[in-house]
């Protein structure tokens, strides 16, 4: 990893971490960084992630690496801003959720004499701002590089060693693609949890205290899933509109036929359904994305 | 508490916990099981768990406390069973997720001179089997008792010092009310992740390797909620049909809304939306039902 300055652009969970991993290799790296919150600017520099600037121009003065970790809405209004002031050469990436539209709109903001990488690392936690990043948060965790057509190999090159250097596994996939993969293993999930949480809320005949205590048996988990930040969340369904609601599509429709088996009493289908589901969670443990502990029973101090 | 026998029918997760738990609080307790897999019964005697006996009726012998803690659909078969072989002043309590269905077919088949005490503990993981179980199950977590018309006081008592004497905490409530509340705080939410790892599973356009590496992304979740046993939760929706399936009812036509609302670009409902559900999620922690640490960013061994 040949970067030499490396300037974050929002200061949330995402950047924090990205120091904090960058500060474990103990490089002579100079990071600086920005957020148009004057109260998170000051979380930062009070937890001393980076040099922080008051101004996005003077973080990314210099710099050969800038990440772009604010919400998809918000990255083409911060590329605009900072376009006259990114040293040639430079490499932007970013750490979206999603891919497909904002590229487009990333595109032709970019300066012609900077290089665009898009990039998504798969981590992250239900929690947000400076105080939540920690260094080993992407250890282990995938990151994903969507490559533009203009994205010259050299660079991505270098944003795959960048990754790899805090912690990453690497994947190189098409925008598209990825915002397909992330519609069904992130994006959905979320807007169910959130839906079922909601539901719980507006339940006439149960109080929200019998929810919130009896929560352990399977909507604790949903509840941590919906409690990741809302700014983030409303960008990628705005944005990857077409692969939501074409996964939301086959999922509706899966789900009713699961209702139907229950309203006919059907034993037989529905042992089969959930016993196929098993095997997915074994495999999902061997390439070591989560730990077999049981979650449900934790302790809790 | 004032048991001197307890007799455990079936050998899986809670038995086993419940067992190892009685054994932490060092009392001359006498345990007994049963269980109609030769393969578990001979696991639990292996694991020391109790005096495990190769047909029910032994098991059952003298003990004033039998706990039921087969799968819903097999209490009929079992209660039929020992019926001959229950002690006189005998209580009879179980284990099962779903409560109303489960207790009209078994107060037809308890023996007279026995009292049956309906118990729901709601603690579990997603794995099973006589090696599943731990001594902290129960600890921090509510079991629900409800009583039938005909459970004597002094026997619920009994049956509540019981399961405070393994860390449980206790609440009490009809069957009725308890199934609805169930059906949102579980049943429904299991439902809910079985489908959406099965679309996951169906998917065309992305491979099996795909869904398995990006899960990390909130997906895993799901995993592993749908990872529990499926007879026991084909029997949940067998016999609770009703509250699961006015859950469930309610659950879609609210996907339904936020399905249009991503389809109309409708960024302020989103927001709106996503953000309330973060308030129960601090109230879920308050209530020591889950610990506020991150998950998602875990660190895997």
């Amino acid at each position: 990893m040949s970067f030499k300055h490396v300037a974050l652009i929002g200061l949330g969970l995402i950047a924090s971490s990205i120091s904090l991993a960058l500060r474990r290799n103990k490089s002579e790296l100079r990071i600086t960084g920005f957020s148009k919150s004057s109260e998170t600017r000051a979380k930062a520099s009070k937890l001393k992630l980076c040099e922080v600037f008051d101004k996005v121009e003077e973080a990314v003065h210099g710099a050969d690496l800038i990440i772009l970790c604010v919400p998809v809405g918000a990255m083409a209004s911060v590329v605009t801003a900072i376009s006259n002031f990114v040293k040639p050469g430079a490499i932007i990436t970013d750490v979206g959720s999603v891919k497909s539209e904002v590229i487009n709109q990333l595109v032709t903001l970019i300066p012609s004499d900077a290089f665009f990488v898009p990039a998504h690392p798969l981590a992250g936690t239900e929690h947000s701002g400076p105080e939540a990043g920690f260094e080993s948060l992407f250890d282990n965790r995938w990151c994903i590089i969507t490559p533009t057509e203009n994205s010259p190999r050299q660079a991505v090159d270098l944003v795959v060693s960048f990754w790899q250097s805090i912690g990453a596994e690497v994947e190189i996939m098409t925008p598209k693609h990825h915002d397909l993969v992330l519609a069904v293993t992130s994006h959905v999930p979320h807007l169910i949890a959130y839906t079922m949480v909601g539901v719980a809320d507006d339940l006439a005949n149960v109080t929200k205290s019998e929810v919130i205590n009896y929560s352990a048996a399977g909507f604790r988990d949903f509840t941590r899933i919906a409690a990741s930040d809302p700014i983030m969340w409303r960008d990628v369904f705005l944005s990857n509109k077409d692969a939501s609601l074409e996964v939301l599509g086959l999922f509706a429709e899966e789900l009713s036929n699961l209702q139907s088996a229950v309203e006919r009493g059907d034993g037989t289908f529905l042992y089969d359904y959930f016993r196929r589901t098993r095997s997915i969670r074994r495999s999902i443990i061997d390439a070591g994305q989560d730990t077999g502990e049981p979650s449900f029973g934790r302790r809790l101090s």
